[in-house]
């Protein structure tokens, strides 16, 4: 079952979920096993009707392994709220605390006709193909998905806009600087 | 000569820089030509003693062209006081508007022992070698730079962190949605 502010997102407009540069978590899930990590090194690569994202992805990590193995992986966008959540799953690796998802109060869901695990609260999601590139993925740890799904909070995204100012301030995405100090997505200034 | 606010990062530190996603000004230059683009498509890609960055170029841009001749490249933090002027050298090119580094009102400089232009009034800068990836420019315009020179207006960055909550509004870094509207760097919370 989804949660209830989960709203699809045209993929032509999916590159504005992450255009402004927040820390992700990005999740995972092969033979049964789910992870979710925290990545604050994640980017749009293109945008139009084949959207593609980049994020890095460190050998020793558990997700991982179950991006690689899958061919999938979704990023999603948490909230000031979900800072201690995000930090926690960034800094603790499921090799060493099994149970991370547990410990830090994760719970993932799937969209219809999708098995990627996606995390509730978050605000901005994107299911993602991973396009593989060895050369890539060995050598930078860099990772090229293709967006395939795209869906947001419609309480602080809508018509390709992110409204942050018109809804409860605990909803704003959040961007990691060092040892879980975040700076949080602030207002809006016209260029 | 290099303007007031200007002040070694450690390249250690350097990805703090960017560690928040903002939009960044991309300069180049190449015999004798300069030029100033915006990229939103801007990430950390690793750090340490050799950190590394991406940023997505686009094929028709002078700006890459000045890259791919020279074999450098700087990307800067601009601030919500150049919203306008990050918007202006995001949208028009050089190709088409052969001033626009003054109809926009950017000014450049060097750092000693470098002459990769570096644009003044920006809170951060990262000057960088590209790193060939051939495949990775011609099929996903992604490059990839070495950092090897970092400095910071240390009103908001010194000993390795943000701190525009005690500097001007004016100095906070931008990212961009779409269409020159920009969410601009926020608070702080902890995780």
């Amino acid at each position: 079952m989804t949660p209830q502010h989960f709203t699809p997102v045209a993929l032509d407009k999916s590159y504005r979920l992450m255009n402004h540069g927040p820390t992700v978590l990005v999740s995972a899930q092969h033979g049964g096993t789910t992870n979710v990590m925290a990545a604050a090194w994640a980017c749009v690569l293109d945008y139009g009707q084949t959207p593609k994202v980049t994020v890095v992805l460190d050998k020793p990590t558990r997700t991982r392994e179950l991006v690689e193995r899958s061919g999938y992986f979704a990023l999603q966008l948490p909230t000031k709220a979900m800072a201690t959540l995000t930090f926690g799953v960034g800094t603790d690796s499921a090799k060493d605390v099994p149970d991370k998802l547990a410990k830090y109060g994760v719970k993932t869901f799937t969209a219809s006709g999708s098995d990627v695990p996606l995390v509730e609260g978050s605000v901005g999601w994107l299911a993602c193909r991973l396009v593989p590139e060895s050369h890539n993925q060995q050598t930078y740890d860099l990772f090229i998905g293709e967006v395939i799904g795209a869906w947001a909070d419609e309480r602080v995204f809508s018509d390709g806009r992110w409204h942050f100012d018109d809804a409860p301030d605990e909803l704003r995405t959040i961007h990691h600087v060092a040892g879980g100090q975040f700076l949080v997505t602030g207002g809006t200034v016209q260029g």
